[in-house]
């Protein structure tokens, strides 16, 4: 790299739970195992392009507080090369395997379509290199469909045809992009796909829309050889007043609609789970007990705050709940755990930057370490799933497989009499989860 | 019957909107007919049981503040046969063609299932009785299965299938009685499907189960010549920390997971959207578009209470966005409109249930009187439809007929270049609703 | 004017509630009288400068989608000067008597604060010859301390004592500015005075910061001959996590507790008191109630939405229940009805923006003689006073003027025996609401 | 006493943070030494007697699931007696100091007031033999002036005389208590004093009636000798829509416009605190930092459901947070730790009490260890004290002590030239917070 972006910090090393190292990690030791898997295995970390290196912090009441070194040129296109370095710098720094783009995070768009595929072209070219130097790699790519002001009515739910045409345009380029660098996943978070009112709108002729334009992705997608999850990312609200993507329950039930399950999953935002008035962890649990959990965003709401805070994620219960489900998924991959989260905007200092990460990755490195330990040395297995017991054999389990009927249930009620009480022991559990954090 | 409950009382007749009469109709006119259908059509009004008769309204802080002359006996078998005579005074003062109820709402719970199917059996033979003399009838019929400590941990997804059976006594004997009473529909509100902790809950199994039991209950209903609709009702949350049933889009995705689709449509509440983040109208619409649109339980969220406070519906924007659903969707039948909604727990006199109900009646027929207008008198229809010109032919249309690939609506983008700037025109299209309420 | 802005609107003029042109009003008719005045009298609307004029209607997730034709120059300040021009020219089309600005919407920050002076006093020199022109007047005037970067840990209650003194400069230019302009109010918003995160904050001392810097700015204001009201604007959160001037009561307590009270009121937003969790009218009325209303920021919140969404108003009941509170306040003046709302971002149209102001300022026209026609025509003053009559002699009486103590209640009560049951008559208050909607 | 209630149930021991015993404490060692007290002494932790020994966890949609040994006789008296043996068999098996109750938890509401009176005087006589016997003592007594119907309009705000005057019977004799039993406070927790509906209340009437109520009931209580404080316990809402209690900030300000604040103090629940959009600790800071902080109600809400859900404490950011406060506050004597939680409806094991009760001494144990080590081992104190350096010395010490004019500030502005930009270090925060949790 020709100039050094953070000259102040040196490559972050584990140096474990006692230093007083604020630029080390206390968790993270990338290649510690547990439950079979390294730390790296376990997580795949990866960087957000955009809140890390395109973010200047500005909010709806004030400009940005960041000064970028990397915007040193009048061109665009030469400014998004040095920040292209030192976003490799960051990487390499940190120690991440992974990171994520949008299109125009990683070039600007230019005045017409071709213009701006050559920026992303050119950007690309750099960035493959740079994959190749430094053996950090794509976990998905996305092409942002919200910022521009041709997407305020939506991008592939826009009630014009041709906006819906020029979302398909980058969506193709950005398919390019992800292909050329080996992304292992690719994302649509539909931030302008849903309505300012609903009075105006034809709800489900637009998701209809959204389903076709989504066909016609996954189709050139295949047939250019991408091979990895097409992900789609929940949101209730924020831009819009009401998104299609509302949560996960919601999105599976799209996908099931519009026959899209066997080629598309789910990447989870926590921040966004916990709009949509569901923990972090249950909305995991719905996408995972269907086989749909392809991607996790790693980041925090405030529990006050009702819109996208995107902290970064330090809170342990969080995460712990996460990797028991995460675990009893067999893990996240093809996946990651990304982080989109900001730091505040009065979080001025250069280090700040690192330290949102390092507490991001050692949050969730302590998070693998409690659910490994409550899911093998506590109750909580005998809790959680001997409380199914009988389903596991007799009655039970022929009504599970469907050969019950409803005269036959109440018969075995009427036999039965009254049921005893079973305490769900949440309590004890809550009891069981602190003892290992 | 043998005794008035509401003396005072005369039956409920319309005087038009400058009647200084509290216990008129300014609005309801029966035999109006709007958009080719009598009011009475349009809404198949009907009154819940269990808020109107049953509810002391106690609260978590409070014990009841209703005395009810109905429970003049130590008997509760007799108790349930005086509620019943003044449930079908109340029906007929006011005018309302339907009623619903769940088991334990007609008739109490006995010490075996055998004691309270026959509970029920009696007081389905007199409510069978009335019917007949009144020409009152049951839009549907469902069973309580939250209130006994049995389903503490959930009915049809209790981890203990002994309570599982228990709930398809329960359902049995709650479709018979519909069945008998020529009921329209049957309902499943599910308030103790959910879970008060995920850690102790395997959510797919639980809600398989419930795949299940609605199988069985189906086919049970379908065999003893049960036509009408199922329905479930969605709500997110209270009593259980988070429940299955979240939102209409949650339960449409599980309907179709589960296979129901053909048998089962929903029971949209108010309060239950709006506590599920939704406008009323949102989940009505999400319902409506997919023709799952079953029924509906009027009644009205506080904007600032985060709880079902389940009041009477009072708001005109509520009703007219809601009746432009409906009138979209058809109309309601076989559903109706059920005031599932409770006097406040202060309002003691005897008057103010019918207040309450009168107010309901005439908001939603003011609210059918405006979304008239709207979509007739007004640019609504241009505003709404006109927006999607674009896909209604050419290019447009043969996208939505799937027929273009990404690479061809990249091409149409090139070709077309930027789009022009549409506004949404929410602002005049607020205007137009204030123009008719 | 040397340009016209909006060329295709004429003046806006009252035609009455059947009018079908869409740039009428139906209902704001400025010489009716109602409750002996006019209604230009009862509402004083003001234009807010900033969303009409400044704000090109980004958002987190979007750039702007409005072009301003009067930013026409490369030199802001020239810009600013054409932006005024449209600004009056918008003012008289639409007939608002008041207008309302922060210092930088006027003029734009120079380089040092003696060239920001400079550029606030060029524009306020040439507004207060628009003013005298026209006859539009300044309701209130304001500083911009939220913006800018230095301010991004507060400003009054900055850390730095050197970003104190910057505020300080600002309000002091603001202020001379306001007096210039003979406006009849000076508000305070304290968009950053609150925390990020309370573990770094010492809330106390920076309060104490911010009494001492409103004591400051007071005495200023006195000195130089502003004899209007000081007003503060409570907002619960946003930017900041938690601000302190939290809501009405808690902005009232601070008042009291920093001995401010002789010279401020409250400037009450109603999407501001509804994120606080308070219906608009709730916080109208706990500063009304304490001779405390000092003005309005006329807008409306979404009751799913979580952030402040700033719509222009348009719910029929939320203007009726603040007009009851303005009504037995006497008024509103010397403050008014700002309009501190927002067009979407999709509302692109010229035209949108007078939509807006129309739907707004009629809202509020049909609330006042909705609410006159409650107060005058209706039940609603004896259920609202005559529930209290027990307090308005005798012994209820004795108490209220604090003569009685503990023991003697307890003989009353002991005396009275159980005292009935009197209903609250909420559902017939809603009824009599919507009889006059 | 006569039976034992607990019979499965050793007195719980401090076993250490490795043992496997369920029933033991993990953290709360009480003669433990931390920052130069015990853990007894700094948390003084109680019992609340309505949720522990008086609900049986009925909800808004079913009936109770508890089955209480101790309800055996027909007479409620008797059972009331009982239920005393029962609670201070699990006061001393627990080892907690103190007890908290309401009077209508002691003994029953009798026909008249002498009734009601005479049965507490009979209860309070055993509960004082109990203190003698086991040296528990009573944190804080109440009366229940909410959950009679009487009170449904409010019990001091309610608009009928005799209902504030039933009102003062019951305080009165509840005060008696609480000083016969050597009470150390005083609380009141409004929960009918409020509103249901705005526009049928006089808000500042009510509470001005309130004032007058607590200033008679303070007189009475300091005529018999109550040396203790007095406490308002804040809640936003719930039962009724909205209460005047608020929050801190705003129960404050009622204290001083009432001229209560030489007596009465403030109890902080958390989940009133996070109802009303705040965090736990900025309703204890906010009272802390004036002096005002009485007592806690030790528990915690579900940031995802609406309504008090008085989870039992476990989180242990909340408890670091808050004993960062109470350390900070010097304590928190003559207050303490009550545990208003109660165990979930489907927690129906008899241990599951003490599990509940374990969590949440531990919890705070815990909290109070690690902000201890914050305060003294991290570089906390220098980012959150030196922060604010500038206001130490020199102008700043000035302008603290008020003595510096507007265009004073404005001349140091000038001088000093654009402020730097300083960090304020969320992340790293957050990164120390989690070093030693
Ligand atoms: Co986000
Ligand atoms: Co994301
Ligand atoms: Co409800
Ligand atoms: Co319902
Ligand atoms: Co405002
Ligand atoms: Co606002
Ligand atoms: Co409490
Ligand atoms: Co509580």
């Amino acid at each position: 790299m020709s100039e050094e972006y953070f000259p102040s910090i040196d490559k972050i090393e584990y140096e474990g739970p006692e230093t007083d190292n604020h630029l080390a990690f206390r968790y993270y030791d990338e290649s510690k195992e547990i439950a079979g898997k390294t730390m790296k295995e376990h997580f795949r970390f990866a960087i957000a392009y955009w809140h890390s290196f395109c973010n200047e912090n500005s909010d709806p009441f004030g400009v940005g507080t960041r000064t970028f070194p990397w915007d040193k040129s009048s061109d665009p296109v030469d400014n998004a090369k040095f920040r292209l370095d030192a976003a490799f710098e960051f990487f390499t720094k940190l120690g991440t395997p992974y990171y994520c783009f949008h299109d125009r995070d990683l070039a600007p768009e230019g005045v017409t379509i071709h213009d701006s595929e050559k920026n992303l072209i050119d950007l690309v070219s750099k960035a493959k290199e740079y994959q190749g130097e430094t053996g950090v790699k794509l976990l998905w790519g996305t092409a942002n469909l919200f910022s521009h002001p041709r997407y305020m009515n939506g991008a592939a739910t826009n009630p014009d045809f041709e906006v819906v045409c020029h979302a398909a345009a980058q969506v193709k380029a950005a398919l390019d992009a992800t292909v050329e660098l080996d992304g292992e996943n690719y994302v649509f978070w539909g931030g302008r796909e849903g309505y300012m009112k609903l009075l105006n709108t034809q709800m489900k002729r637009e998701q209809d829309h959204l389903g076709e334009f989504l066909r016609s992705a996954r189709d050139y997608g295949r047939k250019i050889g991408f091979e990895g999850n097409f992900l789609i990312e929940p949101k209730p609200m924020e831009p819009t007043k009401q998104q299609y993507d509302f949560d996960s329950a919601t999105v599976i039930g799209f996908l099931r609609e519009q026959d899209l399950l066997d080629d598309f999953k789910l990447n989870i935002e926590a921040n966004h789970a916990t709009l949509a008035s569901h923990s972090f962890a249950h909305d995991l649990a719905v996408a995972a007990e269907r086989g749909l959990l392809g991607s996790i965003d790693a980041n925090r709401g405030d529990a006050q705050n009702g819109w996208d805070t995107d902290y970064f994620p330090t809170d342990l219960y969080d995460a712990t709940e996460a990797m028991v489900v995460v675990l009893e998924n067999g893990g996240i991959a093809p996946g990651g755990f990304n982080f989109d989260a900001k730091i505040r905007r009065n979080s001025t200092d250069l280090e700040d930057l690192f330290h949102a990460h390092i507490g991001g990755m050692d949050t969730f490195a302590r998070g693998l370490i409690i659910a490994d330990k409550i899911m093998n040395d506590s109750d909580f297995k005998k809790i959680r799933y001997g409380r199914y017991s009988s389903f596991d054999d007799g009655n039970g389990k022929s009504f599970e497989e469907g050969n019950l009927s409803l005269e036959e249930l109440r018969t075995f009620a009427i036999e039965a009499g009254e049921p005893k009480m079973t305490s769900g022991k949440q309590e004890l559990l809550e009891n069981i989860v602190n003892r290992y954090i």
